[in-house]
């Protein structure tokens, strides 16, 4: 497990809920989306970067443009999951840039799903994709570097 | 059918989602209350009034402030749901006011749940509670008045 | 804090996701009734019963009949929340019972909901309520004793 | 809008929910996932193939390997989405086969999301996975051509 997961820049924990099982005794298809959504925002919290749509703060931001998600065996409740983000670092382009996350379930001692996200940056005051600000560009970076030392 | 549902003001249709349903084969729970808040939107939409927190309109709306919700029989899918919702006359006071709803299985042909909701109204720039907007008490008093006429 | 929760009987912490806030920037009304059913589901795990609707085991089992909510201030991402849950003792009838929980709000240390929930007892098999199993509710009492003790 | 929902085989309609919407003010990326879902459930139902994990009827069923979503433009409350699905006829192994789905907001007259669907058939008494039904894939070959004519 260790191995797996400290390829990854940051980690959250999160405890499956037995509501989030559907008819099939599995954790729905949606949850795991769900789990790869708090990474990633947990991911540009640790940077300082808060996503927001609403007013304060930079009008810039990350959001979703497409998601690829392999389901490689189904979770069930009880469980707790690890999410492992980092980014991709030879995703980026002007405007986009790439996420690369494992769920891996403490149960299973196994990745139960790999994700990764193309995020866009979007200027919600033009209302238009934006450039990456250069700022979180170079914090992304430093991030992962240091996660590589 | 006919009966009950004409007893309530305004009305909508949902289909239930297979995802909808949790491990023991049901709709979870917590999505009663989310088709209950469908239909309380609805009843306000069809007022004109929309509930927004963000900046634009009126500064003050209705917030949930407590739910009951009786299950009657467990919905499964495939279903479709009317919900149907109306304001509770006698329960005015001058923060407050609670609405009444039923949540009914067309396959059943029978009230799957009944749920009350209490709204105070809130004042999202001052961030306290205020006093239901008259025009608001106004409008629910003549939908009410002309759901019964 | 410690006085409030240490009246209850078992607890769990839940990280507040993102993704459940709604449009209203607040926790949606329908993720704290998904909090209380983890909690209840923690509850009778604790007590090695295993809610299970799909064969195996013990036929009869607790399904919800009733909730009630009040939502005292609106959770918002991020904080932690403990469910803190209890059986109320004098609730008790043939064949069903009540919980009351709270779900306290680690970033205000405040409660930050009440819920009372009605468990009916169930037979999958037979398809129709049945009495509170005998080893169930010894089990209920003695948790509760425990706790007080 | 007639012309390409009309190059798909079976199509559904779901209203969007105000509670869909996250901090952000859309639909949360999780939901187009569960639209997907049912769009896929709706195309299965309609060739008499129930989706079963729990003991009756075939227990090899289609489960969720991998999904793709490109999200085009953000949903808002309100609106009413079609979902359009549609198998992927050159994708067909011994195991597995991808759907093809458009998520076609009615409001904005677009496509909001391209899905695509791997399922992988999965023998829910064995525990592992399994050769495409016969029948299974006849039906779908027989819809997919009748979709054409």
């Amino acid at each position: 497990m260790q191995d797996i997961l400290s390829t990854y820049t940051t980690h959250i924990e999160v405890q499956v809920a037995w509501g989030e099982m559907d008819a099939a005794q599995h954790v729905n298809n949606t949850v795991y989306l769900r789990y790869a959504e708090s990474g990633r925002i947990h991911y540009f919290n640790q940077l300082g970067f808060s996503v927001n749509s609403t007013g304060e703060g930079d009008p810039v931001g990350p959001i979703l443009a497409a998601i690829q998600c392999k389901y490689k065996f189904p979770l069930t409740f009880p469980d707790t999951v690890t999410i492992a983000t980092k980014i991709k670092l030879d995703s980026f382009d002007e405007f986009s840039f790439e996420t690369e996350q494992i769920i891996f379930s403490h149960k299973h001692q196994r990745v139960a799903a790999e994700v990764i996200a193309k995020l866009t940056c979007y200027d919600y005051k033009a209302l238009r994709k934006a450039p990456i600000p250069e700022k979180l560009k170079a914090d992304m970076l430093a991030a992962e570097q240091s996660a590589k030392a």
